[in-house]
């Protein structure tokens, strides 16, 4: 598949980056394919102001439509255009179905898991939400260990602007990683995505003026005394809260501010809710290509590390600026283990 | 002046709900000229994505304006329109200047005081942002109570959609106080807003599921041991966290959620920052509006009390839910007074 006019740019650009053989599909198809699913569904979200509020019914005619089903509706449509996409699967419906049957005269093969619209309770005030997708070799996810096995991860980010962050594993001596920032400019007939940011890194050359923590799940440290105190901590710190409850717009805010420490913690009464295939794993690739750390919240290992066991697999998460992340690690896991 | 067909069924239900005479214009023409800049401004920031990451460098061409003064340039043109809007002043531009000088044949005469994009520190990461405006009888704000003189106020919102908030004041006998929720549809040539819900309201018939809070300026609770206690003491009751930064955003998730708290306290070492003028009193009618309250963080009084003395003046605000309100003057100016 060609390309499509909205992403020939970066399908070109990603074609300069990625290694000169066996990535063709990844450059001009599958990635352009999720930049072309993701402009859609900003569209569609755009006039979506019945939907929003209805939290998902349909009852009230073709505008209306349940988002989240929408949404998933168009990442489907663009991937079936990629012929190297063998199967997907998406937080909507947790299956690694078939897209392509081998039809693609290409050694490339690849699934994507995909959560198609993350951030449901803030859709209604009209908050900045995304979709997070991860590509992975093969016909399945599952079985590998992420880090070899997930080739790129997407973010696309629905606010005032449509952006995107879109990145790229570094296998040594073949591919560095990459992590860039596009945006997409609408125009009947005719929108395009450009890069705004073609190195977007949570490591400056200075210390940053300003630190940012995101603690998700507050209630959670209402029963786990060190999630409270690394709070409290933060703030007699004088760290900068941001947290709007959207795991996209959340990262997505330390990725441009160049620093932060994103928390969703899992104790013994709060359960790990974000899904590894879905949310964790892409955004663990992001984290890693701008620089970051992402780890597991239960046991501080790298979230890349382990093998996906099943496709509803959960996890909590630690993720962000590498220090912070050593931090956050110390205060809520090891001195926990220690007591 | 005319409503723009954009605004034509907004001018109509406004019509509806104010007093058969004296405020034709208000629902006509001032109303619905703010709410053209909106929509105008949505349009702007669609395809800003350099101006965002710049900060307001215009180095590189046309559509790399400074954002905020594109939208105080979209206000000022609407406001023109407008033959009963004596004057206007703005958080970028704090003077009550003249915009139409004695041309209209009505008695209404209004001033208008906004902030033309509030939020400026989240635009770059593309987190929801807005507009916040005041309209208030005569040719200035100063003076008067806030409570007698401000007549409406409008909060626009960018974010995956574009919404906007319309409040009318009460008067008793003649007016009932009104809340609307607005939805923008884009579309060429013939783009229009929709009342999505006629009734914003922070009060619910039943008790809230989830209880929201949004604390701004967490780093003053450092320092401020009432703050951080209650900071604490929202954990541990088990509020949820929303906290974006955009004091548009921050307030309109707890109009849509129907019920919150938003903290922005003033302390010996963190200063009074919301600007009445701008901030302040448009955001305190819309909450009181709604059926919430909004008082000064310093005195516990109602923020439409005090009449205005100089455009620049600023406060600090807790508003929301009023039993909500209630805890959190007790716990950070009470509590403080008493000890």
């Amino acid at each position: 598949m060609e390309p499509s006019l909205a992403t020939a740019s970066i399908a070109k650009h990603l074609q300069s980056v990625l290694p000169a053989t066996g990535r063709e599909s990844l450059a001009t198809s599958v990635l352009p394919a999720l930049l072309d699913s993701i402009a859609a569904i900003s569209e569609a979200l755009r006039s979506a102001h019945h939907v929003a509020l209805a939290g998902g019914t349909n009852a009230f005619g073709d505008d209306q439509l349940n988002v989240d089903v929408a949404a998933e509706r168009l990442v489907r449509e663009a991937l079936a255009r990629c012929d190297t996409v063998a199967t997907a699967s998406s937080e909507e419906d947790p299956v690694e179905r078939t897209v392509c049957s081998g039809s693609s005269s290409s050694s490339e093969v690849y699934t994507v898991g995909f959560d198609p619209l993350d951030g449901s309770s803030i859709i209604a005030p009209n908050w900045t939400v995304g979709t997070i997708a991860g590509v992975w070799d093969g016909a399945t996810a599952l079985g590998s260990r992420p880090a070899d096995a997930q080739v790129a991860a997407v973010l696309g980010v629905y606010g005032p602007r449509t952006t995107a962050i879109v990145a790229l594993r570094g296998v040594p001596g073949q591919q560095r990683p990459v992590c860039l920032d596009l945006g997409y400019t609408a125009s009947p007939g005719a929108g395009h995505w450009d890069i705004i940011h073609d190195k977007v890194s949570l490591v400056s050359a200075t210390p940053p003026k300003v630190r940012y923590f995101a603690p998700a799940n507050v209630r959670a440290a209402a029963e786990d005394r060190s999630y409270q105190d690394l709070i409290l901590n933060y703030i007699t710190s004088k760290y900068t809260l941001r947290y709007s409850g959207g795991l996209v717009p959340d990262l997505v805010h330390m990725l441009t501010k160049g620093h932060g420490v994103y928390l969703s913690p899992v104790t013994a009464i709060s359960k790990a809710k974000l899904r590894r295939l879905y949310e964790l794993c892409p955004v663990a690739l992001v984290i890693e290509c701008a620089d970051g750390k992402a780890v597991d919240a239960a046991t501080g290992e790298p979230v890349l590390d382990t093998p996906l066991a099943h496709t509803d697999e959960r996890g909590g998460l630690i993720c962000g600026t590498s220090d912070e992340v050593d931090r956050a690690v110390k205060s809520l896991i090891q001195r926990v283990a220690e007591s």
